[in-house]
Order: C-alpha cells, then structure tokens, then sequence
C-alpha cells in the first residue's frame, strides 16, 4: 500500500545533521543550567484538558491537539461537543505541568525549587514558514524565592547559556509589570482595561505611533487617554531612566557586571510579553541582526496558588530553542553558499536538462552558484580551467540522474 | 480553583533524581551509537492514522491515543465510528515512523543508513506496575544493509552501550526466523500457522510445557503436530548447535571475540520476538538475575517496501530504556537502604505520632531502618551511642512536622 509519507500537517521531520545540531544545542543549555543549580524535571506530554483550560494558556488554550477518550468512556452517538469526546491533550507549554507538577509533591520539594524542563509542547497554529506545530521549550524556573536574587540567577544563567553556544552581542531587556501598571494608570486607563492597553502597546514596534492610536481608538478607549498614552511614546522609546525600580536597576548592575561587556542589558518600558500571568519584572534577550527574540521570561507570583490554594512566589525564562537552531542553521548556510559548484555532464550519456533541474532544486540551498558545463575532452583542464574561475565543487554523473560531488582542487 | 493534579492516567512526572539518572544514560546511549556511526533523527509524535494503522504494529495498533480532528474535518453530529473523528494519533513505537521519514527522504539518504533515534512513545495499555502509557524508546537501525555486517554491528554497539551505562554480565540470545519456519514446517504446521506457534512457543518459559501443550490444543492444531513439537522441547531448551546456521554462527564468532569476556553471546532456538515483520536474525539481551530483557530486535527485510513499493534490507534493535532506568534506580535504591535513620523528638515540643508517621512514609524507601528516640539531655552522648547503634543519619524537628536529617557521624 502506498500511503502519504510527509509528517503530519504543520510538523516536522529531523535529518541527522540538523538532529545533531539540534541535541548539541540542548545539551549546551542544559549542562550550563545544570551547572547554576537547576535540576531537570520531566513530565508526560498529555495532560487533563481540566488542567489545560484552566485560564494560564491565554490563546493557546485554543491550540490544543485533543485526545480522543477510549473504552467505555468514550460515546460517540451521544457526543454534542469536543470535551464530550476528549479529557486530555498535548501540552502547549511547560509551565502548566511545571505548577501541576509543583502543586502534586509540594512536601517532599525542599523551596527554592530551580527547574529545567526541555521537552516538546505542542500549538495547532496556522502551519507558516518557520513555526511548527510540535516544538522544543527549554525552561528555566525558581519557585520559592520571592527576592531579585532569582531573577539575577535566571539571567545569568541563560545569558551564560547563549554565550556557551556561541553567541554575543545580544541584549537582555528588562521592563516590570507594575511600571507598565503605573503608566496605564498615569495615563487614566481602568484598571480592568490595562491588559488590552499593553497588547496594543506590545505591537509599537511593528504597527509604529499611528498603527497604535489607530487600534487604540478600534478598542474604543477614552480619547483623553490615548492621547496622554501617545503623547509619551516618545518617551518611552529612548531609554528613560525616570521609571526605572531599585530592584530593576539591582538586577541591571548585576547582570552588566556579569557580561563583561559580552552582552548589554537595557530597560525597555515597551516591553510587554504576551502572557497574562505576569505580575513583576518581566525580561526578553535580542540578538543583532535577527528580528525577534531568543528567549524571555517573568515573575509569576500569582499561578501556583491558583493549584495550591496558596501564594508561592516564582519566576522562569525559556530559551528559545527553535529560533537559537534556526539561526544557527542559517549561519552555517550563509558559510556554505559562498562553495561554486559546476555540474560536468557528458551530451552522449547524460540526460542534462532532467538532472540539471535535480541538482538544482538539492543542492540549491548549499551553493551560491549552480552551473552546467559540457565535458570537454580535455578534462583535466577543463577542471583546472573552473577552478580559476572560481568554482570550489564539481559533480559528475554516474548514472542517469544521480551524480557524485568532488570538492574541486588542483592536484600536482 | 482546586483541580486534580496528578498525571493523567497511566503516565509519570520525573522529579530530578529520576529525570537527571533518565538523561545521563539517553546520553551514554547516544555517545555510544554515535561512536559507531550511528547518526541521530527525529521525527514527531504525531502520524497519521493511516501510517499507525497500516498492519506493522501488531496488537500494538489497539493501543493508540487519537488525537480528535479539529476546525471544519470535525464533524461531530455525523460521526459514526473513531475514524470520522481522528485522523492521527500519538505513535506506538519509533520503527514505523522510520520506514515513513525513510519513504520520504528516500534520494537524499545515502545506504547504508545507520540511525540512532531516541523519544517517546504511547500506548495505551492497562495501567501496571512499572509500565507506563509514555515511555522512552532507544533504536537503531541499518537500512540498506543485507549482509550480516549489520547484525555484527547492531549488537556490537549495544553491548557497547550497555557496558558503558555499566552493565556487565548480560547474555546475548539470537535466533533466526528461518529456523523457527524450518522447526514448525519439520512438524507439519501449516505456513499460515507458524505466527500463531510462535507466539505460543514465545510463552514457553513462563507457562512449561504442560501450558504450551494445553495452549495448542485451545488453538486446534493438529494433534500430531502438536506431538512434534512437545517431543522436541527438550532439545531445544539445551544449547543444541544442530540448528546453527552459518550466518549465526558468525555473529556469534564476531561477538563473542568483541566481548573479551564481559558478557555472553548463545543460541536460542525458542527465541520468538513479539513483531510479525521480522525476516530473518532476531536478537535478544538479558541481565542476569533480572526478569524479561533489556534490550532486542530483528531483521525486517520486507517492511520498508510496503511504503516504497520497492523492498530494502533492514534491520533494528531497540535498548529496553526503561527497564535499564529501574533496574540502576533499584540497584541505587538498595545501596541506601543499608542506611539507619534515628528520629529524634523533643516530648515538650513536637507531636513524636504525628511526625513518626510521616516521616516513614516520606523515608520508608531510602532506609533499612527507621526509629523514634526521646531527645535526652546528654545530646551529645545520644548521638555517639546512636553512631554505636550502626546509624548512619539522624533526624531532627524544627517546626510541628517538618524535620532536618543529617549524617550522623563522629566528631573530635
């Protein structure tokens, strides 16, 4: 029988060389995390939908790939809607188990509890170039500790990560929940309308000051407050020490002094980070020259207690492992596109029009040139000949379209 | 809101001991294969149902977890049977989606391909002791490889592997499906019955002969066929060389001379393997004084032409991951339990019931004794009497019900 060989609609498969960068990639980070103390925990991929849509998802408790019920359980005829059919489901991140986890063994977790987890989640999104419906999360958390030495260690830790896996120059920027509160508030926003205002706030970089007003105004906000709101964007763009907090610029000093001038940090008052959870200091690392961040993170004082009927303070980062792989990728293509490679086929044998287009839609990604030649019948200097011109590759054919690649070199 | 917070049904949380012992050995297992020339692969848990449902997964396809369709593809007012309602599912083993990713990938992977996967994978079994509905499996492959080379190089790096983790003393048992077919044809079962005798036979260890004779008999085989077969237990059961072939004989030859003594390689004719795909070798590893195996596979030639319309040799084996991690947790868990914990409580402040009872509940695993004494006034007298006594830590309340346990040992 032959079936669809792809993987599954918006997933995807690994080869060797990118599962191994991948692996290398999540050992570097999980080693370095080990080495500040945390300890990896591990939890299954499905759990209760109960669990799963209990409010901490935001929009992805509408990602979630369900499990459909079995045995008795399961009653299809009388089946109206999803959760009559599913109970469970894949996980779309990792800090729901970590509060089920954390809430199931309370006693025997000496506090504070410094966590890695790095495993798959799972978000049905509209499959889009780069964004896959399984991918990797690697998370940092401290549960117990309600004082800024947390968040030091949580960007110490992931800043060293980044730098053990070979990146510099990028930079960690810190904002914390109550200044945006307090902007809100200074700028006459209710209270109950404040996490609107900072999703809206969240996308200046990308809509700009009109884009802004413009959504601001289809919210039906008061007119007076988004005009003090827009009035101050200017403000807000430069780097304005005025809101600064003691515990932010502590965690600063902390962290410029760790860099050692590898990396920056920097207070950004824009940023936001989508989840609502948040109710401290929240952080994001940018890379140069790459749109996007490598990772963020916050204080969640608030979620554990929702599991345990009691406040634990807490805070995490995630890594971000996909976008660090894709980078890394990218970086390793870019070394390789600067290799020429001639394609040599004889008229006599070779089918060149078929296997011109073969090569060119494999090997397309590695080159930065393709090109076809006829073999001549010298063809030791027709070979010195394309290495003057600058080709570092040549393929022949060695039977109908396959064809072997030789790095091209001058023998004595 | 207070919800259940343990894992869904059937499946582990790994806290850190666990879930850093789990990554210590995926790595040594990885290291290992890699060293060998194994490369690694990733694919995701989700397949179609059609791949998972297509005859290779034995009673294994019973036991899927269907994931529900979503947006328009679900229509729940007209749906019959499970099939209208998922079109994929969470993946039974790794060998299926191999021969898939292989399908699919076919002019870019040069043979032979030597594979190394690592992952999860479900099943929805009855929820027992030890087994879980997530487990991780370790296999490698060889595809494209006909000659025994393969099966001298799959079981060399598992041994490998295993003497890495630690393991000595473990006996590699092999067989050929062929010698199977030739014993069951030599008794005059018909072809279309050999998987059914076999899987019988596969029982023989743990029913006897007597519940293997009862079995086939329940099956309606031909009474003197059945006569054949239980004359020629007994020869089977001892080492009988008689249905050596050449080809095992030099696995057996190449393994033997590799193992330098550490561990076993021997023939066993009444080695089944539980896979109806299997086409030739089949392999199996054992620990002494440790019940099932840890660790099999098998020659299947056939399987990857189902998907490819075209057969390719190949063949497998997969370390028993999980049964390695418990069997390292038990040993680590007998070491500790010669350890002696002393209680000690203060009558005027702590409740010695309430404390007692807990305390052997959390510590009942890591100690071969655990005992309750009265704080006496000469501590540190008690204290060298107890290290005198043989224990080895001690334990101490500071709060109702909380308590330090420390080592107990002398101090000048």
């Amino acid at each position: 029988m032959k079936i669809n060989t792809n993987p599954v609609r918006g997933m995807k498969d690994f080869l060797p060389d990118e599962a191994e960068l991948r692996e290398k990639v999540r050992r570097t980070i999980i080693d370095t995390y080990t080495s500040f103390g945390y300890r990896k925990i591990e939890t299954p991929v499905l759990e209760h939908l109960e669990l799963l849509t209990g409010g901490d998802g935001g929009e992805n408790e509408k990602l979630i790939f369900k499990v459909l019920k079995r045995g008795e359980k399961l009653d299809i005829s009388n089946a109206k809607e999803e959760n009559d059919l599913a109970d469970s489901g894949l996980r779309f991140d990792l800090t729901v188990p970590l509060t089920r986890i954390y809430a199931n063994n309370q006693g025997n977790i000496p506090l504070p509890f410094k966590v890695i987890q790095t495993d798959n989640v799972f978000r049905a999104e509209r499959p889009q170039k780069g964004r896959y419906r399984q991918f990797m999360q690697c998370d940092i958390d401290i549960i117990g500790e309600k004082d800024i030495i947390a968040e030091i260690d949580l960007l110490m830790a992931s800043s060293q990560a980044l730098l053990n896996i070979g990146f510099e120059d990028f930079t960690i920027k810190i904002n914390d929940r109550k200044v945006l509160h307090d902007l809100a508030n200074k700028w006459q926003f209710e209270e109950y309308n404040h996490d609107q205002v900072f999703i809206s706030l969240d996308k200046l970089d990308k809509i700009g000051i009109d884009g802004l007003r413009k959504e601001m105004e289809l919210k039906q906000f008061p007119q007076d407050a988004i005009e003090a709101m827009i009035a101050e964007i200017p403000f807000l763009e430069r780097e304005n020490t005025s809101f600064l907090t003691d515990e932010m610029l502590h965690v600063m000093d902390a962290l410029s002094q760790f860099s050692g001038g590898k990396f920056k940090i920097e207070f950004d008052p824009t940023l936001v980070r989508g989840m609502g959870y948040y109710t401290g200091m929240i952080y994001e690392i940018k890379i140069e020259g790459y749109p996007g961040s490598v990772g963020g993170g916050g204080r969640y004082d608030k979620m554990i207690g929702k599991r345990t009927g009691k406040d634990v303070p807490a805070c995490g980062f995630s890594i971000g492992f996909e976008r660090i792989v894709d980078i890394m990728l990218g970086q390793a293509q870019e070394k390789q596109k600067q290799e020429k490679l001639a394609i040599i086929f004889d008229p006599e044998k070779d089918d060149a029009k078929v296997a011109y287009l073969r090569v060119r839609e494999l090997e397309e990604e590695k080159y930065s040139v393709i090109s076809v030649f006829k073999k001549e019948k010298k063809y030791g200097r027709q070979l010195k000949k394309l290495f003057e011109m600058g080709f570092t590759h040549y393929g022949e054919f060695f039977e109908h379209n396959l064809y072997n690649i030789m790095p091209l070199e001058l023998k004595d």
